[in-house]
């Protein structure tokens, strides 16, 4: 965290006004009790933002929740895991607005102020008749507890994820905290990751929007594990306004501390996601500088962060750097192979496109921890580009091998 | 094979006036007896065409081979497996060029005369000292057996590549001979793939460049095995005029039945050298129809031919269409989900965009083969575009966790 942003304690329920409750349905299975319903609601008005999935295949919670934020603030946010809703027809849709009315009833507000959000298998229906009945009770239990909420959105998570931290602005204190879920399909342009921020800053919409915008594209935007992209993948930002600060704008006072703030919340997270994600020993930092332009720097980035070859030599400790090279070769930005520095850790393993004179055991040891960085440098221009990325480990594909069939027979019964 | 094409024995060396040879030099490991460098002679004069590696890092002999063939036509190819000879700097291009000028010297041919193709680790420097001396007893030891070079210039292949056709054009045969080696990093814009087609029919150099082009765009750039691209990549034709035909040219008879041929040889190859990929049990072909546009249609096969959750699923002989419309959705291609059908090897999986009524087992049994295809209709449009992919496999992850430090090690010595 930077100097004037600090943490505590609270996660999504820190700051003013904001409660939260979670409950146990058997979506995934009937017979397993766990948390698997969760419910995040703000006692004061708020303005929203949100960032959604940009494939062109999304669930019917992701299409309902960004067509609700176009005409309300959102007040309460729905969420389940075990089950995507996505690839469900008609079906998906009336079960995701079945989750926003009755979550509005219980809690007297307009269904459309409701954000609907769901996370697990596709292509199997969701079980409404499981969840809908819980919901009254959900709204009752509400409390400043955040921690059954962040366990109720895990799906193959193994951690819950969630943070809070406060900042100065003007001579109000701001606080800002959220949880988050990730795991499977962790990829640039986000990922089957949902992430929930509440915040009691006082801030237009205008600038909640653009410095989410801002927070998602320096964080979520910037982690890969396996290179897919989710069908339901959405952060969904409330500030209910009780910080008593001025109000932020757009140009104004505090809107570079709030931002960073932001910022530093998500790119907790993300890093949390990543280090998280499903069977991975390694996060691993790609740091591009010296590209041609920035864009020359993302694409070397998110080739290195993408490389199957790459992901695996991470995973065996093998200071490999001529797959790092070949990757920025194959990423589409102008490289100058013989200009080309790549460093593990810091360790110089290329200089100039060539094995660099570095022992290979002091190679080897750069790699063996369970967090370093790639440094490349294209000693070309100025553009920098840096993306969180993870190794690829034999237990990722069996863990990933089998879930349809397996699913298919579960909720069949 | 179509109607018009026939499978004849003798690789390499079927058609008139082609011979090979086959040497070990230890060059990956001094102690290991293996055959590692290979020969390939014209005994009469060609023309030739080749496609090379897109990777902005290319290795030593594919910029010299490149550079060479503006100015001359190829009459020799020499191939060593074991080191890519990429990434070594001023020393690789030195060595690159010895082994052209040795064996140019060895056959009496001027060295632009040769193509010079390198295969294994990156950034290790090739030991010439060890490849140097072999290539006159190379060159004397030339016959029509070309078993010998398909087996040197394999990596981790578990099986050498060959294939010959024979094709009437006009009242003579023509034929048609090739081997290849591919394995790891089988990638769309081809892979460490190397593939070399002799011919004795009489075509024009511009029918021939023309044909190569469209014959690897029909085969080696539609398939996938990891998604990443090699260093080394290349694809050589040479055709010596033996077969007495009448001269192929661009538009004039025989062509077609040329172009036809080529590409079979070509595809014969892809498909093999994706089944024999490093660790994999499936052969998928994705087929895509319906599509907006043929970009459309290639966006959405590459998309999904390289999903690490889709690869993993076929592993398990798992018929997740969820997976598979998810990559359908990130592809980038117009999708209107509520029209996407999905099949595995013929059997309907999704219909509209959910999950068809097809029986599980059905589904199951679907995907258990060796071989599949994927079929994905978009009902958009006519675009159409099919890739080779294969599954990824615990064990693939396994075999790629450690190669450069403990090579390193190896070559110290």
């Amino acid at each position: 965290m930077g100097r004037k942003v600090k943490e505590i304690e609270g996660g999504v329920c820190a700051p003013e006004g904001f409660v939260a409750a979670a409950a146990s349905c058997g979506i995934k299975n009937p017979d397993v009790e766990r948390l698997d319903l969760a419910l995040i609601y703000s006692q004061y008005p708020t303005v929203g933002a949100a960032v959604f999935t940009q494939n062109e295949v999304c669930a019917a919670p992701v299409r309902l929740s960004s067509s609700y934020l176009k005409s309300a603030e959102p007040r309460a946010i729905i969420v389940n895991s075990g089950n995507a809703n996505a690839c469900t027809g008609h079906g998906g849709v009336v079960h995701a607005r079945t989750m926003a009315s009755t979550t509005a009833k219980a809690l007297g507000l307009n269904q459309r102020e409701v954000q609907i959000c769901s996370t697990g298998i596709i292509g199997v229906p969701l079980p409404i008749e499981r969840i809908e009945p819980k919901i009254g009770g959900l709204a009752e239990s509400l409390s400043r507890n955040s921690e059954p909420a962040a366990e109720a959105i895990m799906t193959s998570d193994t951690k819950p994820k969630s943070v809070a931290v406060t900042v100065k602005i003007g001579d109000k204190k701001v606080k800002i905290g959220a949880i988050a879920k990730g795991s499977g399909m962790i990829n640039p342009h986000m990922a089957t990751m949902l992430c929930f921020i509440t915040t009691d800053a006082a801030v237009t919409k205008a600038e909640l929007v653009a410095a989410t915008r801002e927070a998602v594209d320096m964080s979520f935007n910037r982690i890969s594990v396996d290179g897919d992209m989710s069908t339901n993948d959405t952060v969904v930002v409330m500030a209910n306004h009780q910080a008593g600060n001025k109000t932020i704008t757009r140009s104004g006072t505090g809107s570079s501390e709030f931002r960073e703030a932001l910022t530093e919340v998500m790119q907790c997270l993300a890093r949390k996601i990543v280090s998280d994600g499903e069977r991975v020993t390694k996060l691993v930092e790609i740091q591009v500088r010296g590209a041609a332009s920035q864009l020359d720097a993302e694409r070397v980035a998110r080739a290195v962060a993408n490389s199957k070859l790459v992901k695996c030599s991470w995973n065996g400790n093998d200071p490999n750097w001529g797959r790092v090279i070949h990757a920025v070769g194959y990423s589409g930005a102008r490289v100058k192979e013989e200009l080309v520095d790549i460093y593990f850790d810091g360790v110089l393993a290329t200089q100039n496109g060539v094995a660099a004179k570095t022992d290979i055991g002091k190679l080897s040891a750069a790699v063996k921890d369970s967090e370093f960085t790639v440094g490349i440098d294209l000693n070309l221009g100025k553009g920098e580009f840096n993306v969180w990325s993870s190794d690829l480990s034999p237990e990722y594909v069996e863990f990933n091998r089998e879930e349809y069939a397996l699913n298919r027979k579960t909720t069949k019964r």
